[in-house]
Parts: structure tokens; sequence; C-alpha cells
């Protein structure tokens, strides 16, 4: 078993987690006996902006297209480039261009992580957001008229194709279908947004009639969003449009006590493509430099990529020593109320993982 | 001071609430001196729709503009009638048509009430949600392409006028501007959708330099519904499109620990239209003729709309009898973990607000 892998820290604490999921991948290797190549790239930074003007070279695609997964940091510093050049000049044009059209995103209650839900306890809380991501109401389709007028009109289109709206569906069934309590939830707001959900929901009931076992329900985005912190326990795979999906699994998180941790995949599920994998929290302006991010989000998201190119084993393990890390208070950063550095708390998921 | 108010109870448990909310106005006039003519109306139900096979009357302009306010209850019977039908029918076209541009809901932790975050007491949340009305997401503009083949496509465009955003966000200034703290949270999400968004955050910013007290930040509406769970108290005014601000006027009473308890005010500031005070719930056919729902939502509803008509002090003294009311266990009703029906918890306000 050998695999390929892009490596691109990207922004401010990218470039801090990166490196401890690095270090826990190329452990792993050792461990279970596999073999992993990696590329490491300095684009897809504003860095790497600030001296080319673009976020990309012009070969990214010839560049990453042959590598088995992408293990990417986060994108953005708006001090010195805006936000709409940074994200769509990488993150969400590799999501379109290499057809990532899964965002997977677990959302589980770890062990020593303070959970602003009252009551709440590690088990109680494990799910999935199941996000598409490549059209919907992330079109960029659309423009203004008389603009810069007291008549101004702004237009944004959101796309949903028969394609696009089933093999996300597709992949969510398949995965509730999966697991052992076979439910299915649908994000959608057919009651407000009248065109485009009842659609949605159309397709949902179709594609449920190829799914005989799996249980399904749907709510309005706005009440599963009051269920997310009322009900947690209520969900098991949780599948949402573009926006809904990209919603759902920040609030899922914070439920869990912190977007400090989650990891994320943005999958082509039939490998035409490599898919990336990235933690929820972003680049973190506010804390980048001082040593202090939490690694686990970039650990986590280095199981979830290693699941996802087979190595089910050395993934487990992984995930039970961030476990393990995260029952020690004084491996918990301070996001978790800890003192830990990143160093130290990276330390403590590689020492839990070795002792395995 | 004298009032014309159209009551419409709609379906399901609106028809019991409603009457308790009546009662307590009936009470408020009787002990501040003010008059209400109430005028009670079977239309804007499903009910209604059953018989006439339309939701209102073709008069219903003419019977409703006249008033000072309408009464509403919830409307919804997706057992017999579809929700497009129903709510399209009634509760949008009533904002539409008599330009309600403000959804206005207060998202307050009130005594007595289990709230589903860890540590939180109340006073430690107390915020108001603006809403925009009318337009944005829920423009029913658009179309499908191809229907029912493999290669369908749906699009449905969210449009934002100039006029639309600044008198919305005009109210949500004006707003913070009266409160203490005097500060607004807008919600956005220019990162990911790239045009309608940009375009309601660069309107924040111009109509923020016209209140330079006004302390304001912006979250993507991601992370802002996170922020939700573990920072309620970061808040004051939030303002958002009709979508997000519908989310989060969801998600923020959930936080207090029930949308059962919370109003809203569909207003038309100029006053050239009546406005609509409802409460966030819906109909819940699922409770429905049991006379066990909280009465609690339509009698806020009923402090709102005095207010709004002026009676300050009259809304001032509901809402105290309702938290008065509310430290009594004996009082609640059982989405409260207590035991009361409906009418013993109306009871228990009318008996607070009496001995006021
Ligand atoms: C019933 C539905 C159409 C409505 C809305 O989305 O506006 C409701 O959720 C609300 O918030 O008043
Ligand atoms: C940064 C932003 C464009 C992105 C998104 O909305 O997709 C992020 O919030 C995410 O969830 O990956």
């Amino acid at each position: 078993r050998h695999y390929r892998i892009a490596v691109i820290p990207g922004d401010g604490i990218g470039k801090e987690v990166v490196p401890e999921g690095v270090r826990i991948l190329e452990t792993a290797a050792e461990k279970f006996g596999f073999r992993l190549d990696l590329e490491h790239h300095a684009f897809g930074s504003c860095d790497y902006y600030a001296e080319h003007g673009t976020m990309l070279p012009a070969n990214w695609k010839e560049l990453l297209t042959p590598t088995d997964a992408i293990f990417f940091g986060a994108v953005g510093w708006p001090a010195t480039v805006p936000d709409h050049i940074s994200l769509w000049g990488s993150l969400l044009q590799f999501r379109r261009e290499f057809d990532q059209y899964v965002n997977l995103r677990p959302v589980r209650l770890m062990p020593g992580v303070p959970c602003p839900l009252a009551g709440r306890e590690p088990g109680d809380i494990d799910f999935y957001v199941v996000r598409e991501n490549t059209e919907g109401e992330y079109s960029s389709v659309g423009g203004t008229m008389y603009p810069g007028t007291e008549r101004e009109i702004v237009i944004q289109e959101t796309v949903m194709s028969r394609h696009g709206v089933d093999r996300i569906l597709k992949f969510a069934f398949d995965l509730a279908q999966s697991r052992p309590k076979k439910h299915l939830t649908s994000a959608t707001k057919s009651n407000g947004i009248a065109i485009t959900m009842p659609y949605w929901d159309q397709r949902v009931e179709a594609m449920g009639e190829r799914y005989p076992e799996v249980r399904r329900d749907k709510y309005h985005i706005d009440i599963l969003t009051a269920h997310f912190v009322l009900n947690p326990d209520r969900f098991d795979v949780v599948v949402g449009s573009n926006l809904f999906g990209d919603i759902l699994s920040d609030l899922g998180p914070a439920c869990t006590g912190t977007i400090g941790i989650a990891p994320s995949a943005n999958i082509n599920p039939e490998g035409r493509f490599p898919s990336l994998f990235e933690p929820v929290h972003g680049s973190a302006p506010d804390i980048a430099g001082q040593g202090i991010a939490n690694p686990v989000g970039q650990i986590w998201t280095a199981a979830m990529m290693l699941e996802h190119l087979g190595e089910v084993d050395a993934a487990h393990a992984i995930v039970a020593a961030i476990e393990t890390a995260l029952r020690d208070p004084a491996s918990r950063t301070r996001d978790l109320k800890g003192t830990a550095s990143t160093r130290e708390a990276a330390e403590a998921v590689l020492r839990a993982f070795a002792a395995a």
C-alpha cells in the first residue's frame, strides 16, 4: 500500500497544525505498514498570493490530479487578501474542479470537551452531516441592475440539477444504510423557498424508495437548527444543500463543544479526482503564530483521510488516541480550557497512538 | 385610546392559545384604560379552505386594512392542505401585501424555562433578531428546465433590492441605537454566496456610517449559529436576510429552552398597513386538540402587539406576569416539564397580571 499525498498547509494556524497532522500520518504509516509520499506545496495560501498574484500556479491541476488525496490546512488572511479571492481561488476551486461533490463532516461529542449543551455525555451525540458541495446556493450566477443607484437590484441564483441533487442523496442514503441506526434526516425549507426546496424534497422521496431499510424524516432548516440544540441525539445522517449543509456542519460541532477539533472531507466518490481533507476550523488569524492552536482537528482530519484511502485500522487507532489524549486535562489546548500548546497537545495524541 | 384588532386564530393549537391571548388583552384594556374592538375571523385557516377552496375571502384586504393590528395564531394543517397553499395563501401573503418588511423576534431566557445551554441564567441571553420579511431568498422567482428528465435543472433567485435591504437595516440600526449596548451583528455569508451577500455587507457598512454610536460586527451564518450556542451573551441586535433571519429566530429561542413561548412581530413600520403579531411556534398538529399547548407564546405576542400600539406599560406588565407565572413549576405546561394545561398556565399569568 502506497499513497501519494499533496500537503497544503495554507494560512494562519493551518501552517501550525498541518505539521502535527503530518507527524501522525508518518507514525501511522510506520506502525501500520503502508507508504506515504508526501508532496508539500506552498501554494493555496495568501503568502503565495503576495508573491505571485494568484493563489495557485498555472499547473496546479497537473500537480494535484495524480495524487491520492490532498491534506489541507486552512486558507484565508483577510487583512491582506479579500476572502473572495483567497477562498474562491483555492479551496472552493478545488471542490468544483475536482468535483468533490460530497462534504462529509462527523459530529461527535468527544471526552474531555466541555459540552455547551446541558447534561450531554460522549455517546449521546454521534452523527454525520452530508453537504452538497458544488452547486445550490453557491452558484456564482447572477448580477446587479441599476448598480450604485437607489433602484439597485441584486440577484443570485440557486441552481440545483437532478444530477447534482441525486448524487449527494445517493451518497447520504448509502451512508445511512451502512450505519446501525439507518436513519436519514433531510434539511429543507420547502415551506418558504418555494421552487428549489420542494424539488429537493421530491428527489429525497424518490431516492428513499430505493432504500426501503432507511428510515427518513425531514425538517425545515429553521426548526432543524433548534433540534440540533434541543435533541442532538435524534440524528444519524443529516443531508443538506450546500448552504444548509454548511450551516449544520458548523452548528453541529459547536453543539459538541468546539469547531476547533472537527474534521471534514471533500470527496469525489468515484475517485476520478483526488479528495481533499481539511479541518472545519479556518485559519484563525486572531490566534495564529502563537503556538496555541488546537491540532486535534487536523489530526482527526488525517484519520478521515486514511479511512478514505482504505487504512481503516490506522484511522480508528488515531481517533482512539485522540479520545485518550483528550481525557487528560493536561493535553488540552486553551479553547478546551486547558493550557497545552499545539505541540504538547499533538504530542499527547502521538504518545497515546504509540502506546496503543 | 382605542384600537381595532383583527383576531385570526388559524389552525391547530392556534385555536387553543389565541383565546388565552385575547383574555389577557381584554384584562389589560380594563386595567390600563384603553379600548379594544376585536374582530374575529375564521379565515386564514385550513378549515376555511376546506369550505371555501381558498385561504382568504376575496375582500380580506378591505376587512383587514382599516385595523390597527392583526393578532394571529398559527396556520397549517399539512394532513389536509399542503403547506405551500396554506402558508403562501395566508401568512406569507399578509407579510407581502401589507409590506410587513420587519420580522422582529426577541430572544430572552425566561425564569423557569429549562435552558439547554449549560450554566446560562435568565439575564444572560437577551437580544433581538431582526429579519427581512419580504424579499431575499423567499422570492418565488425561478423555474425548471427539462422537467422530469435526467437533465432537469431547477433555479430559484434570491432577490435583494437597495430599497428592501436599506429599510430593514435602518430598522435594525435604530433598534440597536435605542438599546443600552448599542451593538448590531449582521448575519452574512459573503465568503460563499458571492453576489447577494457581499452586497448585503456593503449596505451594512454604508448604513453603519450613519450610526456612529452603534458598534457593529458581522459573522458568516455558519459560525454565527455556532456562536448562538457557544456565546449567546455576545448579542444585542442581530439582523439577517429573510432566510438567515428565519433560521436565527428559531435557533435563538431554542437556545433559551423552547420555541413554545417566543413571540414575533411582522411590522410595517410606516403604519400604512396593519402589523401582524404571532407566536414563533406553528400550529403543532401533533399536540393540537388536547388542551396542553403552551399559551405563553401567544400571551407574550399580545404584549408585543400592545407595545407596538403604544401601550408600553401594559406590555411590560404582561411580560412581568409571564415571568412571575413561569417561576412557579405548577404553572408550566409539559413542554417546560410541567403538568399545567393550556388553561391553567394562562390562568397563572392572568392571576399574576391582576395581582401586580
Ligand atoms: C411557516 C414558514 C413559511 C415561516 C417562514 O419561514 O417565514 C415560519 O418558519 C416563520 O418563521 O414564520
Ligand atoms: C470558507 C467558506 C467559503 C467555507 C464554505 O462555506 O464552504 C467554509 O465555511 C466551509 O464550511 O468549508
